[in-house]
């Protein structure tokens, strides 16, 4: 194929036209987005790549401190670049990964431990807040009341207000007034102790991110993150190299810890196996939550080594979204589970509030192994039969 | 068709060779059993049928006599013969429902209502026991340890035994002996709690069994038994009738029930519909519940009537044997499912047996949802996408 010979019409410096130093910054590439056409599959498409996540990293961060990190936390703007921080970070990060026989192999290695602090800590601030929001949605689909508005659900305490009784009001209201009863006080009571623990959490993963943010150490990462976005350190034979090889490394790893997937068990609805050790003492998520987990991270590392020769017009799997999704899905009802459990352990809570988070935590159990089905119809469709 | 036509050789006096008097009784009646070969589907067929369930409950309730209802309890043979009669019990009183119009009315509504009695009485035992078993198992199940042997499942204690740490240690044993936790304490808190429950309702359910099967009334049932055993009181043309229409409309009152039933949700894994209101106040069972259990009760009477039908050669829907496990799985779930959210409700229980029946109840409105999906595979099967 043509692609394997490179193209000296497009010589690498091609690529030096998508700085940073521009003043309108590039998007960043996605999979289809083909920004060099006729690009030949070198090493120089992984150059294109790790330079416009570079870019789009310090547009982010940029963004983020105009949009005012301290001040303004949670304004959606704020909210936006810190995602796109994040998810720029991750694929620098997943490049500097798959690809390293093609890079600077001591640089790559400092630098990526680096990217996953830098994404790991800002990250934690939105998985509390999504943690919770999953979590009190549920406790609302439990107790048969409509969803809230979706600011209600994040805030907490108008969830607590809808649910509990109403000051003084004991027995059976109007009809059209639901009743409450002692198990709704529970889920009520439920909810505001899930709002106080992960409110907390979020809050002091806040304050750590605006550490992270104002530190030496993440400076130090933003600088070499603008090198990065003009000049990508590659190996001497790298311009050169075909990065197909090293992609498909990262496809056959995915391959093989998916074959290593529960998968039958997975197709078979209801199979309960989610819910196994339920009631297991073991405070930390499920052994058996870890391959999934695992599979979601190599997911990932190949998605985006598909988005680096995306450029050169190799073929996307069309399965990626929907097990990514499923897969996510699986981490989020993992980690609400958990923390469903973690608040029943909370000292002189009442029975009430410990049978609603019983029933919670088995709830997310179900998200768990629903998303394990959703994965395995995403990946290997098929007619499903009953157990 | 020749059925329509009755055949002069099989006079209704043939079916009473079946009579109880002999010694060596009948085998009850199936699905695919023809007892009078060519017998031509008329009331007759009714007649045969009713014979053969009369005689089948007297034969079961001799037995059960014999083998000693007060003394030897729980003895296999003597629960046998008490599922035995329930059986015949339920059988006679559908097949005056369904075929009412063949039948001298006043009879037929005056012994119904007893019929009912008798078969709902003696069942609560087993019921009590049923649910027991079934609530332990699952404990185990999501405690993560093997389910126990069959007798230490109902007894409740060697559950508590097994799940309860051992006096005096209270850190972390060899790795061979899972730890025991306070949740796993939980969990064995909430068995011998379901435990004391429901091995006093049990109790008592056979107290009152015992009691009815010694009173006047009961004994006024077996009377009139009896006589149905030899003498079916037909209506005056019901010799001549076709039993067919009756049938068909037990058969259409079913196929109605089943059509407003929410079978495209049900079709769908992991809906997630069973357990809205999972967290409702309301100590009755679900009302979402109500449409499932009536077609239970529905599909009971169909298969029951084609049981009649049988004889003459109708053919039998292949999809009855499959969706009825599944409606006597919905039914037995969401009752377990009630009994462990009314134990939640015992006051000054801990904290830790709260969360474990919260996680019971949940697991059982699970199996709830898994046993509709279950109804609609078996009633109407298809290809399954997930949601």
């Amino acid at each position: 194929m043509a692609q394997r010979n490179p193209d000296p019409a497009h010589s690498p410096a091609q690529g030096s036209t998508r700085l940073p130093a521009s003043p309108r910054l590039p998007a960043p590439l996605g999979p289809g987005d083909s920004p060099e056409p006729g690009n030949p599959l070198t090493g120089e498409a992984l150059a294109v790549y790790l330079r416009a996540q570079a870019t789009e990293f310090l547009r982010a961060l940029r963004l983020h401190r105009e949009t005012g990190g301290a001040g303004a936390a949670g304004a959606e703007e704020s909210v936006d670049a810190a995602r796109a921080l994040r998810r720029s970070a991750r694929r620098i990060s997943a490049g500097l990964h798959t690809f390293r026989a093609l890079l600077d192999g001591d640089w790559s290695d400092a630098m990526r431990p680096e990217l996953a602090w830098v994404s790991g800590t800002l990250g934690l601030e939105h998985a509390y807040e999504a943690r919770l929001e999953r979590l009190l949605l549920a406790l609302h689909r439990l107790s048969g009341t409509t969803a809230p508005p979706a600011r209600a659900v994040t805030a907490g305490a108008p969830l607590t207000a809808a649910l509990a009784p109403a000051p003084g009001a004991g027995g059976v209201g109007p009809a059209a007034v639901p009743e409450r009863g002692p198990l709704t006080v529970g889920a009520a009571k439920a909810g505001a102790l899930l709002d106080r623990r992960l409110t907390l959490a979020r809050t002091r993963a806040h304050s750590t991110a605006l550490q992270v943010l104002g530190s030496s150490r993440f400076h130090a990462v933003a600088d070499r993150v603008a090198v990065l976005a003009s000049e990508v350190p590659l190996a001497p034979a790298a311009p050169a190299a075909d990065p197909r090889p090293p992609a498909a490394a990262a496809a056959e790893r995915l391959t093989n810890a998916i074959a290593a997937l529960p998968l039958v068990t997975a197709g078979h609805p209801y199979n309960a196996e989610a819910l196994v050790h339920g009631l297991s003492p073991d405070p930390s998520p499920h052994p058996q939550d870890g391959p999934w987990h695992q599979v979601r991270l190599l997911l990932r590392l190949h998605r985006y080594a598909q988005e680096v020769l995306a450029g050169g017009g190799a073929p996307v799997d069309v399965r990626l979204p929907a097990a990514g999704r499923a897969l996510d899905r699986h981490r989020d009802a993992s980690e609400a589970a958990s923390a469903a459990a973690q608040a029943a352990r909370t000292p002189r809570i009442a029975p009430a509030t410990a049978y609603a988070l019983g029933v919670l935590h088995a709830d997310q159990r179900h998200e768990v192994e629903a998303s394990r089905f959703a994965f395995q119809q995403a990946w290997q469709p098929r007619t499903v039969t009953a157990l």
